[in-house]
């Protein structure tokens, strides 16, 4: 969270809140905002990356935290917003995440954009899916994931996890991902991460 | 499961399964359909029940089942389609279902249509949530759930819930809902279930 005031939710006899279908944008929700300047290390054009924090230093992402209970029974939910740009050849994406609770599944249901979900487990397994309006994407157990906007509109997912699996985002700033996705010759490529630790 | 045949899918490295944003289908999944008359009893006017029986047996609802693995680490997701349509003044709804592992919650989100999600709990708490495209609805652990459709076009959600929450019908089919979504005078009321057992 980054200060923004959430309202409460009631988590025991349940709620209604509104997530567009077109911006996952809500009337009620308080999304948490990520710009570029809260990114440092995670793009590998270090010398883009200033310049552009620098000129603006653009919105990258938002996301909803709705403060679920931190139970295995509850649901934690929201809806997920990744701007398009790209830092050098490289898109705009979220800082990804393992859960804390490893063993626990994550399910993305594109509402808009284009887009891919990287994923990759502590072996080494590196899955990359397209995400497309309608594609709804399992992230099994164990497996990191980012999401990655290859488009030219915002990339909105609506996303459903176990309200105690928790985020680690320290494994992924220190080591990063194994895999990036880069623009080359007006192509979307997967690219080998050369600062990969 | 009604005997289709689902393709199967990759639930420790991850897939992809498209559903309409639109209609909730999918070209890849293949969805469980209930027609009317595997909802006997479920309806209050028994005499409408058994001539729309007769008269073409109309499709209620279709919902994906896809295999989640059956453990509190992973998540089963789908999409739900309740169709448009009454029996006497009650409006088409699905069977509904506790959670057998009842501590567990579930979330909707609405892609389409006009529904009401009735959910109750066994101390006899009653919330009934509207439905309207982008609401995104939370079953808290240990509330029963039904979606009615109370609109003229289909009521598409997408949903998800821990893999091994699992589906009791029983206690519902027995006992029925304490209240009933009906029409009366043009307007959608609840009202109190004369058979609640």
């Amino acid at each position: 969270m980054t200060g923004e005031k959430q309202p409460s939710f009631d988590w025991n006899r349940g709620f209604v809140i509104d997530f567009s279908l077109l911006d996952g944008m809500s009337k009620t929700g308080v999304p948490t905002k990520r710009r570029l300047s809260q990114m440092r290390g995670m793009f590998l054009d270090e010398a883009a990356f200033g310049e552009q924090v620098k000129n603006g230093d653009p919105l990258v992402y938002e996301f909803f935290e709705l403060g679920a209970p931190d139970t295995p029974g509850d649901i934690a939910f929201g809806a997920s917003i990744t701007y398009p740009g790209k830092v050098g050849d490289e898109y705009f994406m979220t800082k990804g995440h393992f859960h804390t609770v490893l063993d626990t599944a994550e399910v993305y249901y594109t509402l808009s954009g284009q887009g891919r979900m990287v994923t990759e487990n502590p072996e080494g397994d590196v899955v990359v899916h397209d995400l497309v309006p309608g594609a709804a994407v399992y992230v099994p157990r164990r497996y990191a994931h980012r999401s990655v906007n290859v488009g030219t509109t915002p990339l909105v997912t609506f996303f459903a996890f176990r309200g105690d699996a928790g985020h680690d985002y320290g494994t992924i700033e220190s080591k990063g991902y194994r895999k990036l996705i880069v623009e080359r010759g007006g192509k979307v490529e997967i690219v080998d991460n050369p600062k990969w630790k």
